[in-house]
């Protein structure tokens, strides 16, 4: 069946669509309930964050929208040191959509939401004209425990930053997608749960975090470097590139620096404590290949010591001329 | 200027968009940190919802897809009994849309947020491919004071459905744009909090409340009626239709019960508390046109007792041909 503009009304054919997908997957006590609003106990500090997914194509290797739009708001979650627990999920929808196609989105979010331990408490479904495609905004509430204080701002000087992983793989997937090329490379779209709740669990005191995602890993340290008013000075050597990312970039003239990835992230830690939280990340399957990349100085904006010896300005993404891949 | 895929690149871009419109309209302490999710403190029950706004067009009588996405999920909030407080905003902008557009829309939200009383806390902006476009999603957390229970499935024999003014309005103002009639008909599209706060002042029990948005009035009883097992029997001539909407409905062969609408709500209290409710609210602008019109019955289904004397049985919206409305 392909999706038309009465599963949009609000009517008995939204009912239909609701009760036939939506509500086979995403089945919790408070969803269930069907009123405006999920009702939630909440009592403490929380984290409350939206990211809206028009990833095209919607299908790729390593994922799908719907694993992208729980993994996104789940990880900025996370980023804040909270642990999530309630997601929204908001669909708009393309007349023409297969609903087999969205079944299977549907079902790999509620895959995915099960994985990161939330729930999706809370819906709506719009129909639009167009030519099958989907759109999601998750929404999403976490729980901070005491004592926790990351911030963008925390950095200071003599301070180190880890990158989690290889760089570029979810820019490499998509971008070959949608260009026609054949290669190996899967998305890296994934919940960093694993990397953060063995920072936690080993007591590392983590000053700030952040997902690496559109804009890439260039554009997050320039608004670290910002947020804290001090200079980032990177290391080139030392950012993590697969061997087959490398190549794929090498051709197409792009920077693993400012390509967009979906289960990676920086940290930042004290120069006493990098050694330490670079060794326990590396034990975990996600973290494996993670690096120290960067140093905290004094001044202002991001450098980089370059493979050759010498020094230049990294600066923010500008933005690209390339097909969107995120 | 107009937007163009940069505006979502995540890079530099996408940053002085921020700043020069979200951030020039949206000021707050917890959006201006500039962080992966807000960080809030919450302690008791809370109501958390999403809604996504496609309206076409994007300005029309009486609002704009800005104002209308703020409203939307405040009334959903609203209707749990909540006080709305936090908002989140996902943007998702089509190239070739003109900021100057968005800068409004961004402004009317603002407007409307604070007359609402809630802070937007955390966005995201992704741009599509597109001929100038906007979809906005919003979701939104509120504060359910103790003691309230409102739910759909409160309703019991003898309880008193009232509307608060009149139906269609949204609807006809929306359709009478996209097909290109001329009238007055101005979109009710508002803030139901003066009519809750009525009602809770002066003590009123509520057992369930509902805006009437896509679907209308003959699918929020027919849902009223299923979660709470049992029947609705409405008067006809009840309802409560102005005279413009009236002529236009007729016209295009429309029925009022199954338009939308962006500013009504009906509320659900028991027999005793009914003529006091309806004088109560009918102190207020916004609810001046209010009116008893259903009784609650053993049984099931949504049960019209007719202008002529017969009875009908009135049953959700199925979908509609006409463009969409909402």
């Amino acid at each position: 069946m392909k999706i038309n503009m009465a599963h949009g009304s609000g009517g008995k054919a939204s009912a239909e669509l609701m009760k036939d997908i939506f509500g086979k997957y995403f089945n919790n006590d408070v969803l269930s309930r069907m009123e405006d609003a999920a009702v939630l106990q909440i009592n403490g500090k929380i984290a409350f964050s939206t990211d809206t997914f028009v990833v095209n194509p919607i299908f790729f290797k390593g994922g799908d929208i719907g694993k992208l739009s729980v993994c996104g708001t789940v990880n900025d979650l996370l980023m804040m040191g909270a642990e999530p627990r309630y997601l929204t999920a908001g669909f708009i929808l393309e007349e023409g959509l297969d609903t087999n196609e969205l079944e299977t989105i549907v079902a790999s979010m509620a895959k995915t939401a099960s994985e990161a331990g939330v729930y999706i408490v809370a819906g709506d479904t719009k129909v639009i004209e167009g030519i099958g495609g989907l759109y999601i905004n998750t929404s999403g509430i976490g729980l901070i425990p005491d004592g926790r204080d990351i911030s963008s701002a925390n950095l200071s000087e003599g301070d180190v930053i880890i990158v989690s992983g290889n760089l570029g793989e979810h820019h490499a997937c998509i971008l070959s997608a949608r260009i026609g090329i054949e290669n190996h490379i899967h998305s890296d779209c994934g919940i960093l749960e694993p990397i953060t709740h063995a920072l936690f669990e080993n007591e590392i005191k983590v000053k700030a975090m952040r997902d690496v995602t559109r804009g890439g890993l260039g554009t997050v340290l320039n608004e670290f470097a910002e947020a804290s008013g001090c200079s980032i000075e990177i290391e080139e050597d030392s950012i993590p590139v697969s061997q087959e990312v490398r190549g794929f970039s090498d051709i197409l003239g792009l920077d693993p620096l400012y390509m967009a990835n979906e289960g990676k992230m920086i940290f930042v830690v004290s120069n006493e404590d990098a050694d330490k939280a670079l060794h326990i990340i590396k034990q975990t399957e996600m973290g494996k290949d993670a690096s120290i990349i960067a140093k905290v100085r004094q001044g202002k904006g991001v450098i980089m010591k370059t493979h050759l010896g010498g020094s230049r300005a990294v600066d923010m993404l500008y933005g690209e001329g390339l097909p969107r891949i995120c």
